[in-house]
């Protein structure tokens, strides 16, 4: 490994999970800092890290620094962290946005933005895995002034977890999640928000939900912060990805008003095709 | 166990789970019979059951008959199942959608329309298990005209295969796995097709799925003949639920629009709660 002092500022399930699989992978130092006490005790005593009085402390010795705190504390403490850490030390993040952090941080070479897909419905380092990153996608997302050692350090880095470091460009990338991930996690809640009003002759359809409903609706709810500042952050390839999906919706209204069984038959091998698609990309 | 005479007609996943848990559960003969050679083969292969030459023969000393033919067969399928089996046999379905098998057989007196909630999303009987029904919600629907005794002799036969049989009605039953079923089908579907099309400056989504896109869209495409006609046959009550569906995505599109985080924290509240009593409904 050629990173052997790490920090991690933020070390809630993200940031101590790194630090977890970081020290299973023999980097020698991993200091953290939280403003939260407790989550930072608790990374601390699950091994995670060694915690640090304050951020200057934390990554006064760092190579690399990895923040990953809430999105909307994001952009100023990468600030922070680059003014505080020795002048070759590379900075990276995890936030699930990137055009605001890297425009905020474009003056800085040495950041460079990321975001590791994991899925985690939870929050805090309770639940934090040292093998959460392996085989994931790990996007990293250099802007024109990135300095190209900055990044083949962090991609590095990012391969030494497990994950698969993929090179993108941030608004690209924010596209692409608001389909992945805002999209999905968006309809999941639509879908609870529904039901939960229904009263049909007084059944409520939640006392028989199906097994796809529950696990449709993993996420519906969750981290309910996090994913506010994230659905307000990108909210517009979020909502254009809204506007697309209810157009569809509306195609399939229409055809099912008309009983048109050719366009249900095809809606449905559309879907199919894509799926099997999705199960060609194994992970 | 008081039917000890059972016949299965349409031997896919439905029916021969349900052969294997009537034997599991003592049943002493259970006659099974498919319009496909290979489907009722294999049901007779796996020990779902003993495989008749005709619907007649299947059916000619049942005490139940269980009807588990795709939505299209289902109403004629019931009806001459009840023709050839003798007169005091009970006869039900495994039908997904319930209005028109009911209306269709409303004579029919010893016919209880019925709906396991089993979650499937494979079909022929090779994935057919005795414990398909463990637990699991089995709506049954009888009308003004069904015998009491039918009824009750569907209900214990419910039970003893572990499932938790609820009276309900056609309608109500209808509106209901509208919501519950049938529009997170249709949505999971919408979600593939439309990151199915996308390319943004080149990259592709599908090429990047996280974890819950995979898991949202476990069902996308699945059974094309079966879904068809589930999406036909209920087409008022699933296009009225996507109607109110596209209403609540505008809302949060326009609150997006807005900027408005107010509007953004109270509707992932919303799905907060909901989602949690949804977890309390264990199952």
């Amino acid at each position: 490994v050629s990173v052997q002092r790490l920090a991690v500022v933020g070390t809630g399930l993200i940031g101590a999970s790194i630090g977890l699989a970081a020290r299973d992978a023999g980097v020698g130092s991993v200091r953290g800092f939280d403003r939260d006490r407790r989550a930072l005790a608790m990374a601390s005593a699950l091994g995670a890290v060694e915690p640090a009085p304050s951020l200057p402390d934390a990554v006064a010795a760092a190579e690399l620094v990895v923040v990953a705190v809430p999105p909307r504390h994001l952009a100023a403490t990468v600030a922070g962290s680059a003014a505080a850490a020795p002048a070759d030390c590379v900075v990276t993040d995890t936030g699930s946005i990137k055009r605001g952090v890297c425009a905020a941080n474009e003056e800085i070479a040495r950041f460079v933005g990321g975001h590791p897909l994991c899925g985690a419905a939870s929050r805090g380092p309770e639940l934090a895995r040292a093998d959460m990153f392996r085989g994931a996608t790990w996007f990293l997302t250099p802007t024109g002034t990135t300095d190209c050692g900055a990044l083949e350090r962090v991609e590095a880095f990012v391969a030494v977890l497990g994950a698969m470091p993929v090179r993108i460009a941030a608004d690209v990338h924010d596209r692409a999640v608001a389909l992945t991930s805002h999209l999905p996690h968006a309809l999941a809640n639509l879908l609870v928000e529904q039901l939960q009003g229904e009263r049909i002759d007084g059944v409520d359809p939640l006392d028989f939900p199906t097994r796809f409903l529950r696990e449709t609706t993993r996420v519906a709810g969750a981290n309910p912060d996090v994913w506010r500042d994230i659905f307000l952050e990108n909210r517009d390839f979020v909502a254009a990805s809204l506007a697309k999906h209810r157009r569809l919706a509306e195609e399939l209204e229409r055809a099912l008003a008309a009983g048109d069984s050719a366009f249900v038959g095809a809606w449905i091998d559309r879907a199919s095709a894509a799926r099997a698609r999705l199960l060609e990309r194994d992970g």
